[in-house]
């Protein structure tokens, strides 16, 4: 098993927004697709889209204010079954996300891709909370020839 | 042993510009800092400064077009004994790098500001590459309160 991890802070005092940036439809379509339907609270299912592909994810856990946890229900094969989980604490000015994506099988080149494009995604985020602006697909930077 | 993987696609024919920004302080010092000394060809080795830390690297492999290879010999404790590599390969139009950096003992919160802060100077780099401009330190994306 190998995991992807990364860690994005946000100047802001507020984990109420990072949170719900992370649980509702209206935040997630701000930085990470467009195209995000579903229900982000504990117990529901989220579908995000990416031109025709995507993937569903079932929320196990989403504490206000310090934790989401997903879990990979639809999408492509090495993703299916693997967890996303988004850490919340404060630090002084700092709103602090640690990000994992657990579970891969193995470290393919596909893994690697998603690294970076996670990344890429974290810091759409960040500009969403900080600027009121995230860069979400389709308009998010393109990394290779599958995409 | 847990590691980071990346992945970033340049919109570029010629591997030898990515092997070229990997292996001489011009080109090191136009995406990742600005504070570049050294050789950075096989059995040379390479000082990165950012403020007052940084690292130092031994070179231990630089294949024109396919490979570098560095390891960790002086920065911070977590740092000193890993490897980080950069294979290179072209894709149509793309030349892709596959990046590594391996052999942390342990998957502390440090690495993963290191995992995204190493995605943000990967793209630092593609945009060297693809436009003559990329975003050194000090000038990079700023994460958290560590910077």
């Amino acid at each position: 098993m190998v995991d992807i991890l990364h860690k994005v802070g946000i100047k802001s005092s507020s984990l109420d927004d990072a949170y719900k940036a992370l649980t509702t439809t209206a935040g997630l379509s701000g930085w990470w697709t467009s195209d995000t339907r579903g229900d982000g609270q504990a117990g529901g299912t989220l579908q995000f889209r990416f031109g025709a592909g995507g993937f569903d994810m079932q929320v196990l856990e989403a504490q206000p204010a310090r934790r989401v946890l997903w879990q990979v229900v639809d999408g492509p094969q090495e993703w299916i079954g693997t967890k996303v989980s988004f850490d919340l604490k404060q630090e002084g000015d700092w709103t602090i996300i640690l990000f994992k994506h657990q579970g891969w099988k193995e470290p393919v080149e596909f893994m690697h891709h998603c690294s970076t494009k996670w990344a890429v995604f974290l810091l759409s985020l960040k500009s969403l909370l900080e600027t009121g602006k995230g860069r979400p697909h389709p308009n998010e930077i393109k990394l290779d020839s599958w995409e």
